[in-house]
């Protein structure tokens, strides 16, 4: 050893983080797969024209130390005010025990969505108890297990409620007194379906107009109402009814369901969520028994295992985008399922008496506040509230707003003459007297005495929350365990690689992760005024314009909450633009057969004609094909969507020419970024002609999945589309979110990904992802096909394994090899799709080479298992594939199976100390919608 | 439901986060044991002469959203500046994934000391790592899992010493270059033992006079000394050499062993622990091979399960204090394990190349700073350093210090005259140049090239950190699943009751836990300006104040940093009171034979005589034998260490009178503080008696027990006493710990629960806890004989359960009842203590009814599985209990048992989905130690 100081970059570099495997790994793997390096197999694997000119620069990548400094330096830009804003966001006090436990644990928050539910069992019935939540409180038969934002359940609920109805008029009735930022959402959704939207008063409802109508309960102002009448009206008129109500306020308050409402919506942000600037939070939908069919978005609902053991798993699957495709429900895929998980936990937390007494405790804080004013000769209405009233100050409104402030309290400006005030969990005596202070009282809180103020009507009389599940002792220990319990039943990121093809799993730092929980990001309301979040804006800025360069664009948008909103987002800003240009008549969207489900969906949704487009043997766009549909359509060609690489998961090489063709038939490009993984630093799609594109990032830039969401879907688009991008949801003018900015409060994970990668980080992490898939296609030569090839034979960041044959040969079908793949210790590939009966596997760039091995391993000793049943020396019937997943039940009964216990549950790759056990043996999903519960089921002795 | 507001503490109340059984269970109770009410079992269970005459009363409990609240507001008084103070104590990057991971996990921070080696085996493993990391980087054979604290370590290094030493010599060099703690605890240590301490430069030490000698490496001043001449005259007077090291120098430094040291101390401090205003961090201590079993301190080693499979466990156990009483190594018990566990997974993540990497940069750092200081004429010593220099600025010293200050950094005072810097991993060039502005210099760090300045012959040239377990990738995804692994082979609090007799596993909640990791806290340096630390001022102040309440004492010293701690610095005052009253000379302390080990290993510590008193059949002190041997030794009692309630769980009616007989002969009372749960808000041991109590913070006041450490140890005196409490480690005048406060970024976790329960609520938890063990004691009635009751028949906080009978009449023992536990999904009760063969089962209040229960069905069962052994129905040497813990690998294996397998894995109390799964079967100790292996052994394909 000597002086000589050493070139090594340790744990504290991006490179050492995100990537996973070893420079000797590396080395392994070029000998492997016989390349030099990395240079060479990009120059296999990536096409020469589609090559970006200059490397990504965005000077010294950060450590986790100056990520951490820069990050508190930005976050107090931000400042934290109290805000009785309210408009459908609310102070709450998340219970440190699930902050810790469920949102900054990596079993929860890495977890996928729960499509294999025998290693989901955990996350299920945690939505499970949500759906039960909700139903409860809404008084309504069936729940969902999330949706992006109160405003797009608005939105849901009336797209919905015109499948259902039976009524035929095509007016939609929204009650003035809903939220600006639902108005806005719904309009914008509206428009391109030809629904005309129809705001008034609760009043001037004309039922035999439309074919639905919704409710704000409590109203936006605070008006509390009963909507029986207006229910009973839409009712004989075979017109359907919703509530978008607060669930907080449905612990005192009469519930949707005993109005007689089919359909109820809200935000359950209330429940435990920190405001963070506008999201993510949990919206919920529940609906009456009949309609249930036509309901957006997952369910998670009760099944039994093949051993007839209850088992939980997501219902209807049918109904969704990437079954139905353009006829699906909505294109509604990540939802919020982190955030659904914590608001049930809240619940399960208070039970019903406690979330009865902090309903209670808000009211009646409400009162006092009124009384105070009133007292001192304000004109406060409505006359009865639940937790918000406004004030008529005249011409004081600008003084009283920024006395507030003063204070250190945000209150709402209504109108131009009114301030509206919204109390909740966290607001303390002083907070009143604050409040008072800022319209010049000089009061004690205890000048008044609590009383109530709820009309005699709307007293709830049912009760909620009856389960179980929701009367534990609510001892810290006890809920920590129940925690635990679940989480130890799922398999996530934190145990295992998630090879899910187009889902990019990769590696969510805690480095990344800890800002999301800073007060400074959490605790923001998204309405405050725009000083308040100057670190917000400066955040936002800069992740724009980073992903600028990453992907070629101008600007970006940050609205959409997810991948799909932000298809939609993007189709409605080329949608706006051909309008501008006197196009407006442009309505066929073509789209090669292979798209995501999600795209068709979209496209549905601004009431586009899809035209599908051919691929070719090899899985990419039949040029030739797409040449004579563009040309067929030239008149009204809207736009394309095409995936880049393919979701086939190859470099196109003729992906500029099907730009160009777009182009020159008057369309517009929309690259669906789901596969940016395999770009960033390497190509850029506005450089490859896109127009638009969105970026999951919760794919490739590190947001993490959360079971199922959280996600963001910004787009970019280039600068002829920028004055056609998403308005502001407030002003109700073209939004496609409830906040402005989506979800803002995740956007410091990508942020910090992008500051501590660098740009040759961030180029490095997309070629080890490409390394990681050839590696794997490379070791699985000879056992299974990879389908589709670039020319060099090499695949991009992710392969397509061909397992039909077995079907055939074996009586083995892809769902077997999925749940072999359980023993094993991994979530399976992707299923199905994009080529039924396949695997889609994709590994990124976190994964090590000896993860890849272990599941290499684990599929060529599948394919041995295959073997012996193709030559007959397995039967075909009593086999470890057709019996997976195996569980510690299995192992300790009677064994009476043609193969070894240790066969059975330890397959090559599977650990043994550290051996995962699913804790129900596979789901029978069949019994399930037969039979649908998506409540929590009675318990039973099975459950001690 | 109506408008009546509900009487309902919902979840954010102490109440019930902290009381496990729920009202309605609390009813079944008392009809179980046959009573009306808590107040009914208290009159039976606490004597009425004992109790305390007020209730506590601490104003209103504070909700958690109050408390982090209040705790922010705190927090906010401390000022987080750059500390370049040195002296032991170091800026450092805790990786974000392990402070997510272990420090916030509680699967890690939850656990209890590996002494039930089956359910520990993550954490053994972690610490095996620690080790394996201290034994390579001093090059010594053998290390310790941890110590409370360098000056600590440096003290039982000296003890150690004398024990080994052949020198026959009584004085002990030291080193002036010694950090001023440690030179002060050393001599607080000396003292009383005797030993003179010779404090002098490296070339004065006489290796003739004295038995042992310590060196510190670097210096406090920043010399780097190569002392091998030193050891080669120590040994040549067959005296010992001790080095003091940091661990981090020894990367670019010739290794302590290399010199011959015999012994090697330190901090792991910066090895990713922030500094917390001085604790808790793990110290090390390493030793040669021939002096293992003279070593302090637990010590993790290798051994092997009933199959030869490798386990891990601790060696050589029949050193410590619990075994050995004052014939002990030491009075350690409570080490640092989970500060331990994090250094060793920084050093897992960062490896061998990563550390020489910090290494390098801090080193080259240092130099550019001291080259600026140099061209503008300051002088700077030594000639060559690791990270530290001295400045001498004369007259300027005040100026430079307060200039600095102003820059945002905080420099040491050394002497009148000189500065010392230190700088560390979070150094930035930025630092260096405020810095140099502070002596009034304006450069840029770039002026001056990175070069090296350590002394040629002092370069290290041994290799370090080989093993396999260093030498992972170091992707975070790699790091996470390990981390994970290791949590998930261990059981600890998050998962079930450990229902540890005298331990007081209790819920360690997520509100007290979080302030710990903010910056506020964990980013002081323990020697700043008391300015800059008016939080933990306030914080100290205000809990001081409550636990004097709750004790019935006038003040409390926060120094000691573990319950054993607190022990001997309570004995070092009453000794110091003894002195100062003329009456030094006392020297026999009366200790009952049921006492701790801790407190006989204290006495010893203080060279007190100890006197064994004896107890009744009741297990309560013989008041007689106590009066005899007091008066016997009337001229030289100096003390009694008494527990109260006793060991043996008995409120024991006479200990007012025992504390006045000691009073009569001059003694001073010692109440050990470790039964303090069973006492909170019924009575007060200053009321009792007592002049000195210590704390054990970890047990009654919420500190997690880390999986073996970090503890605290305040404690509590009389009036007469507070002059003679602790001194200031840095003036070195009687103090116990190297820093003021002990381990002061643990104390917002007891100063929050006190705060969030208030007076009531700490009195229902000690009445709650007291209910849970009668509650046990009653369902077990029948089949296990309860030892020790009180005079009603009942037990305190906890009962001992007597199992002896049965190895006669089934050849069971207590250890396999301790291991079918295990198959249960339990921790054991404590084994073996304070009575051979039983078990004491300590529930706290923190549990269910629900999990009480599981643990009675599960200790029931146990029962009719030795009853079978007792009637020949099963077989007595292959039966469940004996075969116990069943691992997996038993189930899948074949089964050639004369009990079915569900019965060996799935006894009554096991969970059937959750199933806790022990990684190895029943451990060998003997074979352990026989083979004594204390650093990670090769890789084998076992592991894999």
């Amino acid at each position: 050893m000597s002086y000589e100081p050493i070139d090594y970059l340790p744990y504290d570099f991006a490179n050492r983080r995100h990537i996973g495997p070893s420079p000797a790994e590396m080395e392994a793997m070029f000998e492997e797969l016989g390349v030099s390096g990395l240079d060479q197999l990009m120059d296999q694997t990536v096409p020469e024209n589609i090559r970006q000119a200059e490397p990504l620069e965005f000077g010294r990548p950060l450590s986790e130390r100056e990520l951490i400094h820069r990050m508190r330096v930005t976050a107090g830009k931000n400042k934290v005010l109290t805000s009785l804003i309210g408009q459908g966001y609310h102070g709450t006090v998340t219970p440190p025990a699930i902050q810790r436990n469920i949102l900054e644990n990596p079993a929860w928050y890495t977890a996928y969505t729960p499509y294999q539910p025998e290693i989901s069992q955990g996350r299920l019935e945690a939505l499970l108890n949500y759906q039960t939540m909700v139903s409860d409180l809404t008084g309504l038969e069936i729940a969902n297990a999330s949706l992006l934002d109160e405003s797009t359940a608005c939105a849901e609920a009336m797209t919905m409620a015109q499948r259902v109805a039976k009524s035929k008029a095509k007016a939609f009735f929204v009650d003035e007194n809903c939220h600006p930022q639902n108005i806005g959402v719904m309009k914008t959704r509206a428009e391109p379906l030809g629904i005309e939207v129809i705001v008034g008063a609760p009043e001037e409802l004309e039922a035999d107009k439309v074919f639905a109508a919704i409710f704000q309960y409590p109203g936006t102002y605070g008006h509390v109402r009963d909507f029986t009448a207006e229910m009973e009206a839409l009712h004989a008129n075979k017109a359907i009814g919703i509530v978008a109500a607060d669930p907080l306020s449905l612990c005192l308050l009469k519930e949707p369901g005993a109005m007689g409402a089919d359909i109820a919506v809200g935000s359950t942000q209330r429940f435990g969520v920190p405001v963070g600037y506008g999201g993510p939070h949990a919206a919920y939908m529940a609906c009456r028994d009949a309609y249930k069919r036509a309901m957006p978005g997952r369910i998670v609902g009760v099944s039994v295992d093949s051993h007839g053991n209850r088992a939980y798993r997501l219902a209807l699957q049918t109904r969704e985008q990437h079954i139905r495709r353009e006829k699906a429900t909505s294109n509604v895929c990540t939802a919020q399922a982190l955030l659904a998980v914590m608001a049930g936990f809240y619940a399960v937390f208070h039970g019903p008496q406690g979330l009865r007494a902090i309903a209670q405790r808000i009211h009646r804080k409400t009162v006092r506040l009124a009384k105070g004013l009133e007292a001192a000769g304000f004109a406060v209405e409505p006359d009865a509230y639940f937790d918000t009233v406004t004030v008529d100050v005249g011409l004081l409104q600008r003084g009283v707003l920024q006395a507030a402030v003063r204070e250190g309290i945000n209150l709402r400006r209504v109108g131009r003459t009114k301030v509206g005030i919204t109390l909740d969990e966290r607001t303390r005596p002083e907070t009143i007297e604050a409040v008072w202070h800022a319209f010049g009282l000089v009061k004690k809180d205890d000048d008044f005495s609590a009383e109530y103020n709820l009309p005699e009507g709307l007293i709830r009389e049912s009760d909620y929350l009856q389960h179980d599940v929701f009367h534990m002792n609510r001892a810290e220990t006890e809920m920590m365990r129940y925690m635990r319990r679940l989480a130890d039943r799922d398999l996530a990121l934190d145990r295992a690689m998630i090879p899910l093809g187009s889902c990019t799993m990769k590696l969510n730092s805690a480095a990344e992760m800890m800002p999301v929980s800073w007060r400074e990001f959490s605790m923001i309301h998204p309405f405050v005024p725009a000083d308040q979040a100057q670190g917000y804006a400066e955040l936002i800025k800069d992740l724009s314009e980073k992903l600028c360069q990453i992907t070629g664009y101008d600007d970006f948008s940050m609205q959409p909450n997810s991948g799909a909103q932000g298809e939609y987002a993007g189709l409605l800003t080329i949608r706006d633009w051909q309008k501008a240009r006197g196009q407006g008549h442009r309505n066929v969207c073509l789209i090669p057969v292979n798209a995501h489900g999600t795209n068709p969906a979209s496209a549905h949704m601004v009431d586009w004609k899809v035209v599908a487009v051919k691929c070719d043997e090899n899985g990419s766009i039949d040029v030739e094909d797409f040449r004579a549909k563009a040309e067929k359509h030239s008149e009204n060609l809207a736009a394309c969507m095409i995936t880049y690489p393919s979701t086939h998961g190859v470099f196109e090489e003729t992906v500029k020419e099907v730009c160009q063709i777009t182009h020159d038939h008057g369309g517009q490009v929309y690259i669906d970024g789901a596969n940016m993984n395999a770009m960033v630093g390497l190509s850029r799609p506005g450089d490859l002609g896109g127009d638009v594109s969105h970026l999951n990032l919760h794919k490739t830039f590190c947001i993490p999945h959360g079971g199922g969401g959280p996600g963001m879907g910004p787009i970019g688009v280039k600068a002829h589309l920028v004055p056609h991008l998403p308005g502001d949801p407030q002003k109700g003018e073209g939004a496609v979110s409830a906040a402005p900015f989506g979800s803002p409060s995740l956007l410091p994970i990508s942020w910090a990904y992008i500051l501590m990668m660098g740009g040759e980080g961030l180029t490095q992490a997309t070629r080890v992802a490409i390394l990681n898939a050839n590696y794997i296609a490379k070791r699985l030569e000879g056992a299974y096909d990879v389908l589709y090839r670039g020319s060099d034979g090499r695949v991009a960041h992710e392969c397509i394994l061909d397992v039909r044959p077995f079907a055939d040969s074996a009586g083995v079908t892809v769902e077997d090899i999925a749940k072999r793949l359980i023993d094993c210790g991994f979530h399976a590939p992707t299923m199905s799709w994009p080529v039924a009966g396949t695997l889609m596997v994709e590994p990124t760039e976190s994964e090590t080479k000896a993860e890849l091995d272990r599941f290499c391993d684990a599929m060529l000793a599948i394919r041995e298992e295959i073997r012996a049943i193709e030559e007959g020396k397995i039967d075909a019937e009593a086999n470890p594939l057709k019996f997976a997943p195996h569980t510690m039940e299995d192992l300790v009964r009677d064994w009476d199976r043609p193969y070894a216990r240790e066969q059975g549950c330890f397959p090559p790759g599977a650990f043994r100390v550290d051996k995962y056990w699913p804790p129900v043996n596979r789901v029978d999903n069949a019994y399930g919608d037969r039979n649908l519960i998506c409540t929590c089921p009675p318990m039973t002795d099975e459950d001690l």
